[in-house]
């Protein structure tokens, strides 16, 4: 049952966007409500799925002339609830989806203009259908949408190479928060006039306007690719392996990823076709993966060389290199099933951080310590994007304990882990956002002159905080 | 001779800033009054020269007290007149000059952290000291300082491969315009904690705030360089071979510079110890750059390999091979000395605009004839990045006219190169800013919501106008 209130304000909406019947009926609004983690689950007042852009500024003309918040939402794939309503029955689920049209590609540019709704799996295979790369890769890149993904400047396993979802932005189309519509869709590599608004959007998680198309730069299309497992004696010499490949050549460098001894082993443990193609376990390992666009290279030769000079410098105590395609994405799903051999394993806590890359070994060592001294037998298994300085330093329940007790120490676990994050100049969020779940770490952490900009830039540009209202901002 | 007004203020500003003895003397200060080009001198009314972050925030602070407007100056190289007073004896020249510490460089992570009064050579040389490269070159590196680099979001000729400074910054130090201190010397490849405020202040040119320190990106040192200068049959076979040469390995291509035959007969002519290294004189030339930091590619062979096959495609019709440093300096210089030549030539009209880089064939056609039809005998020299988009479209006066008698044209011959420009979705200014020279530019081109927004931002974040006054916004 709506409450009398929000019947109203469905009624002035409905009225304020007239017959184009833009608002779901209120027995389809309910799944609209719930994010991808099932953290939060608030009926929306309503949804709007408008098809255009002009359609999207007059549903948020509509929503502000009912004084009703606005919440942007693509795919709805947001880790820290970014993308549902933060109470119930009085937000405005304002959906993308229907805004999925890719309207160009141009090889030469390097360049794909497409709106909001478009999958950003549909945005790569545009791309490659043109014989280009859209650089961007992350887990629900099937159901994330290019909006979305640039609201929360997506990261994940390439960035290394080509950057975060903010480097491979030229331009912008925004509906803002008066639904006038900021037509900034330019295909300039080089434009100094004015501010620099492209990159105030991107990463805003939907609270100063709502992003209705893009213009991303593209990469030509790798044609060599090499993988290889290495197993390594410390994080230290982990990076010292970094640094030996960056400085060869950091242009082929498009993945480096760690993962510990104890993750790998949990999924060699839980997923039962797997393997370790090595003849020992190791504490530590690296997956590398080198391309290139060149026809001409032999990249295997190559990663086999740096990798034989690297185990003679003793930086590798062993490596294996993938023969095959079918080798390739066998290495790759040791890294990849980490989660799911953690969630198989037992309650799991998360931290999604980042260091300066030189600080990483001191981030695992310290954060380890102070999590095995709160609970006795906890499984550590950091994993993740260090090349990046980004680990997703993840924390598996000791075996035959209660979940839900350990559960119970997820505030002092993740304390603990942030506490050396921060004394290491590290983040709270290296890759998922603030959304409704970590304004409180904003403030903390990005107090002072840092937070009274920002809420300055939202006054300014929202002045009736109706944008994806309780998300971001503390 | 100052008015009572401006020696009040004086006063007022030495008592703020107590016995720290920050102001220049009356006598000095007007050197700091005149910019680069000569197009702008007023008198400031007085000159601080604070040697750290505190005292450039107290130095702030004391001029909002007095209701000063605060002009921040580096190198003073901008060529948009963007870091000079606006009006005489009035406003503050703050010079950065004295925050002149590299404060740390890592090879492993590839990150620079350096003040604002750093000059871009010393940062260069900083980097290069530790075996890595800062990608970014300009004309005026000696002199140009880091704080006004990033507050121009400086370009040249490496952005093709590495990105406008913008792409390089990784954090800021910023003293705010209410004398607060920004600490955003982040050292983080991924951090998505609330909106990217150091893309703000970056390209913002001094009007949001002072940027005091940056940490920049490096890149590897390259250990190969190949230089090729190219004949080609028109502007759409030099976007071919670009076309070729990204496909063949976008990281390999440092620079890909367009000019005109008329821009290297005027070098020929004017500089008497420069040789066209080909057999015939061409309409249209390319000088490709390519560079690896791998030991083991020979870059020359790669490089000889695609221009003989870009020639049996008669996308190049004849090329040469730079064999010796020597000649790959003197094949530079045809380049670089294309100012040189053109001011020797007589009265030139500048124009630094950019398009989508599939429209360059159509923007040098359009705007060669719109100024040809414009002055009878102007000499029409465009060159510069075309791997960008970024062509200076720069015009030389007829020979035997009256320079004066030419530059009475300028206006219209500005007009009519920005009118294609504009209809081809391009900028009027792609690296150089807007400063105080093109404010009403911006105010035609970048009008309506996006102007709004800026305004917005402006009035957020520095409420009183007192930061750069007259800059940038119209």
């Amino acid at each position: 049952m709506r409450t009398a209130k929000a019947e109203t304000l469905i009624t002035e909406l409905a009225a304020l966007l007239g017959p184009a019947g833009l608002l779901t009926e209120a027995a389809d609004v309910a799944p609209y409500g719930e994010d991808w983690r099932r953290l939060y689950n608030h009926r929306p007042l309503a949804v709007a799925r408008p098809a255009n852009t002009a359609d999207v500024a007059a549903v948020v003309r509509a929503a502000v002339a009912a004084g009703v918040g606005v919440v942007p939402q693509g795919g709805n794939t947001s880790l820290v609830g970014g993308a549902v309503p933060t109470v119930p029955d009085s937000q405005l689920v304002l959906s993308l989806s229907r805004l999925r049209t890719v309207r160009a590609v141009d090889p030469l540019e390097l360049t794909l203009t497409a709106e909001a709704g478009v999958t950003l799996q549909a945005a790569q295979e545009a791309a490659a259908a043109a014989g280009c790369l859209l650089p961007l890769s992350i887990s629900a890149e099937g159901t994330a949408q290019l909006g979305g993904i640039l609201a929360a400047n997506a990261g994940g396993n390439n960035t290394l190479r080509y950057g975060n979802a903010r480097d491979l932005v030229l331009g912008l189309e925004v509906v803002l928060a008066d639904g006038s519509v900021w037509e900034g869709l330019r295909r300039l590599r080089k434009d100094n006039t004015g501010y620099c608004l492209r990159q105030l959007f991107v990463g805003s998680e939907g609270t100063l306007g709502v992003i209705t198309a893009c213009v991303l730069k593209l990469a030509p299309r790798p044609r060599a690719v090499a993988v290889a497992l290495c197993a390594v004696p410390s994080v230290a010499a982990a990076l010292a392996l970094l640094g030996r490949l960056q400085n060869f050549d950091a242009s082929l460098l498009q993945a480096f990823e760690y993962m510990s001894g104890e993750g790998v082993a949990l999924v060699l443990r839980y997923l039962p076709d797997t393997r370790l193609p090595l003849t020992t376990p190791a504490a530590h390992y690296v997956l590398v993966e080198l391309a290139t666009p060149r026809p001409d290279t032999a990249l295997d030769a190559v990663l086999e060389e740096l990798l034989a000079a690297a185990m003679e410098a003793d930086v590798v105590t062993d490596a294996v290199l993938a023969r095959s395609e079918g080798q390739r994405a066998a290495l790759w799903r040791l890294r990849e099933e980490h989660s799911e051999a953690q969630k198989r394993a037992g309650a799991n806590v998360k931290n999604d951080v980042s260091v300066p890359i030189a600080r990483l070994p001191e981030l695992i060592a310290r954060a380890s310590a102070a999590c095995a001294a709160l609970v006795e037998g906890i499984r550590i298994v950091p994993f993740g994007h260090l090349g990046d300085g980004n680990v997703h330093f993840n924390l598996v329940q000791p075996e035959g304990m209660d979940p839900a007790a350990f559960l119970a120490r997820e505030g002092a676990l993740m304390e603990a882990v942030c506490a050396v994050v921060r004394d290491l100049d590290g983040s709270f969020s290296a890759e998922h956002g603030v959304g409704a779940l970590k304004p409180p770490l904003l403030a903390a952490w990005r107090g002072g002159p840092e937070l009274a900009l920002m809420r300055q830039i939202k006054n300014a540009l929202d002045p009736l905080g109706l944008m994806n209202p309780g998300k971001l901002l503390p």
